[in-house]
């Protein structure tokens, strides 16, 4: 039992904004962040000064003295990277909701994956307390490892498989990606009348506090569930200068409408 | 200047989300509310006796003693409501985002707008003081009036012509009504894998909160806006039940794309 307690040494593969976050996290409750590795020097030397600690842009000289390395690339630069480095069967963890656990396992016996639901962006500091983290694992004994590594950070640690974690990356990019992307279609839009996009802030908290308490199907309000085709028609018109808006703004309302007056 | 900080008499028209919000803040602020119409006579009692007020569902029996109406109905039941009451000049008010300040100018000669940008769901309670108020009227001192009206209530109260709040309610119902939808989509998908929605707060929360210090375009994560092909292929193909959310998840993936890739 001793050695599950004792620090391990983690090597990241890998500089971008999880990889950013999540180090920061593992190190601030007291896990050993031993190297960083990026192929760009500068986001390796970024990440490795934050951390205080050995960083290097060369495959080569990926430490082989940790013991367990944690990879979050794009998943495209996936292969190009692990099939370089050889990891001795040390312990071998991705990141990716969207990868299954057996992307890695031509690269070592000892694999898993550690899946933190959240949205990263480098200049935005984040409590992962509450962050969910999903493990998976090839074996009890590597999975009960990522579970105890995940609870140093988070209050919220589950197993899950590859399977329900796609499925739920599929859900947060709903959720998540394209809620955004909504904030930059009204955004994009009231600069061009000159109006403020920090006037929709209080909006916005509230749609995001509403789904707390209420299911989103409940919370639904607005013209294109009453189908207010007067509403509807105004604002297309109003959103002429900006046609994908307006594509999206016809093709979202429809599917309101349809949600809310035919599957009920 | 006396008449002025008198407690103005005020009957909602109207009994719906909006009203019985509006209602209950504005006299839990020591605002007089003296009647409630509504045409459907449940809707008229539960909010009159909410109120602790009169309330009826007929036109004839609208208090002619107020001296500010509060129109919050449908827009689509505006004119017909309106056209069968004698306003008498008295101050004439409604709360829509959507409609110009000229819909009221047949009914009175006094007339204005009070709209305060926010989604108001019956069951969901709600602190009014953070949500931004926008004020129109057809004279200095009814402006004033309303903007008085709105400071009781509100600390963000703003004057806003009839063309910029339609411009704001479109960016409304983007960031709103669209987001809430992308929620509802994210929620039948989760569902249909047995995965718990709520598994998803933290992230929905944090996507808000990150557009309080980054500027939406900067704050985009994801697999479209890096058009990471093998996830979008991927997940397109997960929702091959769901051929609705397919379609959404493909021409907003594109719009991702195209704002930070081309625009930019």
């Amino acid at each position: 039992m001793k050695a599950k307690t004792m620090k391990r040494k983690i090597c990241f593969i890998g500089a971008g904004n999880l990889a950013t976050h999540l180090s920061k996290a593992l190190q601030n409750k007291g896990n050993d962040i031993i190297q960083v590795y990026s192929k760009t020097i500068a986001s390796a030397k970024m990440l490795g000064e934050v951390l205080n600690t050995e960083y290097t842009n060369s495959i080569q000289e990926i430490s082989t003295e940790a013991d367990l390395y944690i990879v979050a690339l794009k998943d495209s630069a996936f292969t190009e990277v692990l099939s370089q480095i050889g990891f001795q069967d040390k312990l071998l963890v991705h990141c990716s909701g969207s990868m299954p656990i057996t992307v890695l396992e031509n690269y070592s016996e000892n694999i898993g994956v550690l899946y933190p639901l959240q949205t990263f962006s480098k200049s935005k500091e984040l409590d992962f307390g509450n962050i969910p983290v999903f493990v998976e694992a090839n074996s009890e004994s590597n999975s009960e490892l990522l579970v105890q590594l995940g609870q140093t950070i988070s209050k919220s640690v589950r197993e899950l498989s590859s399977e329900k974690r796609k499925a739920l990356h599929v859900a947060a990019v709903l959720a998540c990606n394209f809620v955004n992307h909504m904030y930059t279609l009204a955004e994009e839009y009231l600069d061009s009348e000159q109006i403020p996009f920090d006037v929709l802030l209080p909006l916005i908290d509230e749609t995001a506090r509403k789904v707390h308490s209420l299911k989103p199907k409940e919370a639904q309000t607005g013209p294109a569930v009453r189908f207010d085709k007067n509403i509807i028609d105004d604002h297309l018109h109003a959103l002429d200068n900006f046609p994908e808006t307006k594509e999206l703004y016809e093709s979202i309302s429809k599917s309101i409408f349809k949600h809310h007056n035919e599957k009920s």
